[in-house]
């Protein structure tokens, strides 16, 4: 079921022609939520192992437009795993510091120790998408060679990020790249929500409706970023995002993959190593007879 | 003079036929020094507008082997310039956390801030020298996949220090890369000195004689890491160092010149800016009028 929703760079997406509901997967709401959480319980073990092993990290990008449901996705799937074994990044606009170094800078910072999981909510493909759509780039404190016509200017950079990946993945890194596709009738009923009940107006903001505005030129700016770094080393997931319960299973589905595929062990301890582990025993239990006496 | 010693990806360098003293070169000590002088005043006059005009960043990368005189060539050379434009990090062994991360992450946080300077002592170079040398690789905690044999580990390493390079002089950054080329018996003197005099016995270590007995090893590994990291963009500069007065004359100019071609100005004020600083003064010189009163 994954797979129809998995970019490669085998295929190129089209936001137009793919779902954002379950419908064309014809799927069994109470099936489904049984399978998410044991798609969790796994992912918990599956953890847990790969901090012990910390020859691998995985990297989870998060990528929507607002409402899609980044925040609660990363709640309800990842909520219950081990909080030592993750870390979750918000990245919002960047500082004046920020601003003044590469563009990666800060993100790299945030890059995860192997045997660790580091969630993006949003990421360096802000930089290709707010960016892009907002011209943001032209106003950068640069010299003119970096900046130049916009087409040379975002390809080198999609370039610059297909590399990046691709260094993070001979490094000893996964990345796991989802876009939550939401439809534009399903986030103006979660707009309205947000407007309506006093406990969610914190999570509006009128510039919300200036980006709603914007709807196609982000579509378009979205399909250019996933077709143009979509790559078998780092792939996209597009997902349906219009019903959080199919979402959830999705997003844990994908990260269960993965985990799986990273087949991450337990360290195996040298045979002096694990000799001298009766030797230890044997000092403790000597202790107890002390006691006794 | 100092073309003959840059590698810019179009020639091989072959270190047993280049100089590690001015002799080739046929020049008056006096007149370098006072060429160095001169370079040094010119450097601070740009490093001042750099700073102000904020666009582009210079890395320095600074490689050699033990006593070639990279210490001494930041304190002569860069000394006096304002420190508020510079920073100097000297990178030794990496700790754990450091360890556990991608090779260049412990760099990349000090990547400077556009508009300023700053000097790698020792760099992700080293990632392809000592690492090499010692096969320090082959103990690293990552999958197989990432490691696998020598040749094929380095050759992507390489590719992926072209790879940073190309992305961070894409994004508003020079890198100058210093290679201060050093003589065997000249470092056998250099030692001797440390060996001898009290106050340089903190610079020698026992194990300064171990990595001397792997001569030949590290200049392997200096020629392939210059001839598969060499390119217009992030070019390598391989100076004789026998001769401290020589080394700084030829490192103050390859400051210069990347410095010069960087071209920083100070910022222009657009002219709405510029009426309104008559409007300041006048504000500032009515102060003095009401004070008379």
């Amino acid at each position: 079921m994954l797979k129809k929703y998995c970019y490669d760079g085998s295929r190129k997406l089209d936001l137009k022609s793919v779902p954002t509901n379950s419908k064309s997967d014809h799927v069994d709401k109470k099936a489904i939520l049984e399978k998410t959480a044991e798609n969790q319980q796994k992912i918990h073990q599956l953890q847990d192992k790969l901090y012990a092993d910390g020859r691998e990290g995985l990297i989870i990008v998060l990528q929507a437009r607002d409402a899609a449901g980044k925040d609660s996705t990363i709640k309800h799937v990842l909520g219950g795993i081990n909080p030592q074994g993750v870390d979750v990044y918000s990245f919002k606009q960047p500082s004046g510091a920020e601003l003044a170094h590469d563009f990666l800078w800060r993100f790299n910072r945030s890059i995860p120790q192997r045997g660790k999981i580091a969630i993006f909510n949003r990421s360096y493909y802000e930089d290709v998408l707010v960016v892009r759509v907002h011209k943001l780039y032209e106003k950068y404190a640069m010299p003119k060679r970096c900046i130049g016509k916009a087409d040379e200017f975002f390809k080198k950079r999609y370039g610059h990020i297909v590399n990046y990946e691709e260094y993070l993945y001979d490094n000893g890194y996964r990345i796991l790249k989802i876009f939550l596709n939401v439809s534009k009738d399903k986030q103006k009923e979660r707009f309205l929500e947000r407007i309506e009940q006093p406990e969610k107006n914190w999570k509006f903001s009128d510039s919300d409706l200036a980006e709603r505005a914007l709807w196609e030129k982000y579509s378009g700016a979205y399909e250019d970023a996933v077709n143009n770094t979509a790559t078998k080393k780092a792939p996209w997931y597009v997902l349906p995002a219009d019903q959080k319960w199919y979402t959830r299973y999705l997003v844990s589905k994908a990260i269960l993959e993965v985990l799986t595929d990273m087949d991450p062990r337990y360290p195996e301890m040298p045979q002096g190593q694990v000799d001298r582990l009766q030797v230890c025993k044997e000092q403790l239990m000597k202790e107890d007879k002390k006691a006794e006496k």
